[in-house]
């Protein structure tokens, strides 16, 4: 399993819109192959910035099936217009914690 | 439920390291009071990043209850210098996808 995690900076008063846009577009990613959840969390500190976790089962699902996908053009026609500056989304492996 | 994010960044070649120090310093943190989970995850992409993510049940079982204790006095003890640069962290409250 990986890790998709991005911190988002959502353009000022447009965060009830994004959250919306984000709901509406929850059932793109989730029809994907290999998705496995999403959430989308709000900072309490710093106004519009939030953290999107997406859990895949593997890197290129998200990197080759999602992101090379007509799908992905949908998401980025809903969300990409809400970031400003636009995101680094990274991936990350879950570290054994014995 | 809150959630406690922070992108860390670890001093070159101390990764693994550090990876042991917080498996010994994980039994610090759950036994607080409010502490619901904690993870670890490493970065794919850039080498010494981790983003570590712990839920609390409220904000204040972070920012007070661990924060002011003695338990928190050996948890920067054993992990802070570790760090750099030094992290910011920032809490999250999930945003309900419908």
């Amino acid at each position: 399993m990986i890790l998709e995690a991005v911190m988002l900076q959502v353009k000022k008063g447009m965060e009830k819109d994004y959250e919306e846009a984000l709901s509406q577009a929850s059932k793109i990613i989730s029809s994907m192959k290999g998705y496995v959840s999403h959430e989308l969390q709000r900072c309490m500190e710093v106004e519009g910035k939030y953290l999107l976790l997406v859990q895949w089962e593997t890197l290129e699902d998200h990197t080759v099936g999602f992101r090379q996908s007509n799908e992905y053009q949908e998401w980025k026609t809903q969300l990409h217009h809400f970031y400003d500056p636009f995101p680094t989304v990274e991936h990350f492996e879950q570290v054994n914690l014995r």
